[in-house]
């Protein structure tokens, strides 16, 4: 029994691990959309967020029928319940990316990104696409250090998000209300975007360490 | 034990109503703050918020300790790992409020609400509270014709999130950078927080009826 639920166990790492692979992929192709005016990037990045969704749907049903069959008591409860948690935020970050592709969707032929923010929103995604990766792995060698890691990171993140309105709110800022929504929108989604990234490897920590970092 | 599993699982619906109805304060508050500009108001959101989250912890704790004693099984765990997701939705919706309450504070003693969106606003605060007020009822007594009746209010909450853009990227607006900002940012979480209700209220017809309204 005891070696039966240490394999579902490790299924649902895998799935999740998956899961967090193809929100990565999500996320390049919805920045490339977003920085490049690329509709069928936006258009790929949609059609695998639809196909994740039912992942993780699926994930969520394998983990209600092992708790279901196995009982599990202490950390093993505490991993599976964990599990379905992670897969929801898993969800919403390829949500939040989908987001930013249907940015690029609606201006397209034009840009989503005016010149003076376009830097920003370049570091902001290429950190964004590297705090996804790092996810994957903590999710696959449980490694606390990256886990670590990825906390400072996201605060690199956080002063890109508040450096977007200090340029949006300076008297230099001439663009038209159309990119104002946008860049407003888009740099919201990605703060958000980094913010789940460390909510679940916060929780992979909490598991490993025991040791709970607060992240609100 | 099943006498004493029953009262736990009326424990665990208690405790999402009193959460749901604090949900309705904290929200009824940063409305308050957010269209007269009272940051007395947007605090007291903010405090009321706070107590909340800790609220919301100790029923996900509550609900892992009735996983571990009693391993419920079929609807009895569907239920458990509802409680668990519905708890983690109104934790979010008490966020999204403050966040309101937050723009009122950002802009005090200006208004974060220019004169040609405020009856939209207006509306837009009500329906929520109003979509609130029914959520904290469908908790209480699994009511399936109230969850749809929420169903078809969010709708017009979509509605006016959209009609938002069009004043703002109409030739007729005239504010500047940071109207646009806040009402674009307000309105997103006007949107996302009837997001939230629609899904929780789906989640308690499933377990009800086992019908299945796919939100999104």
């Amino acid at each position: 029994m005891r070696e039966v639920f240490q394999s579902e166990l490790l299924e649902v790492q895998e799935r999740l691990v998956d899961i967090s692979r193809s929100v990565v992929t999500i996320l390049e192709k919805a920045t490339e959309a977003f920085l490049t005016n690329n509709v069928s990037q936006a258009d790929q990045a949609l059609e695998i967020s639809d196909a994740n969704e039912d992942k993780a749907l699926a994930l969520d049903e394998l983990v209600i029928k092992i708790l279901a069959r196995q009982s599990p008591v202490a950390r093993d409860l505490r991993v599976l319940v964990s599990a379905l948690r992670i897969s929801a935020s898993l969800e919403r970050m390829g949500a939040l990316a989908c987001h930013l592709a249907s940015i690029a969707r609606y201006r397209f032929p034009g840009s989503a990104v005016p010149d003076s923010l376009r830097k920003t929103f370049e570091e902001m995604s290429a950190l964004d696409i590297q705090l996804a990766k790092k996810l994957t792995e903590v999710l696959q060698n449980a490694d606390v250090d990256l886990a670590r890691a990825i906390q400072a990171e996201d605060e690199r993140v956080d002063e890109l998000h508040r450096s977007v309105f200090e340029v949006v709110l300076s008297d230099n800022w001439k663009e038209n209300a159309m990119f104002t929504v946008d860049v407003t929108l888009a740099s919201r989604y990605f703060e958000r975007f980094a913010d789940h990234v460390v909510d679940i490897s916060s929780k992979v920590t909490y598991l490993t360490t025991g040791e709970w970092h607060e992240t609100e």
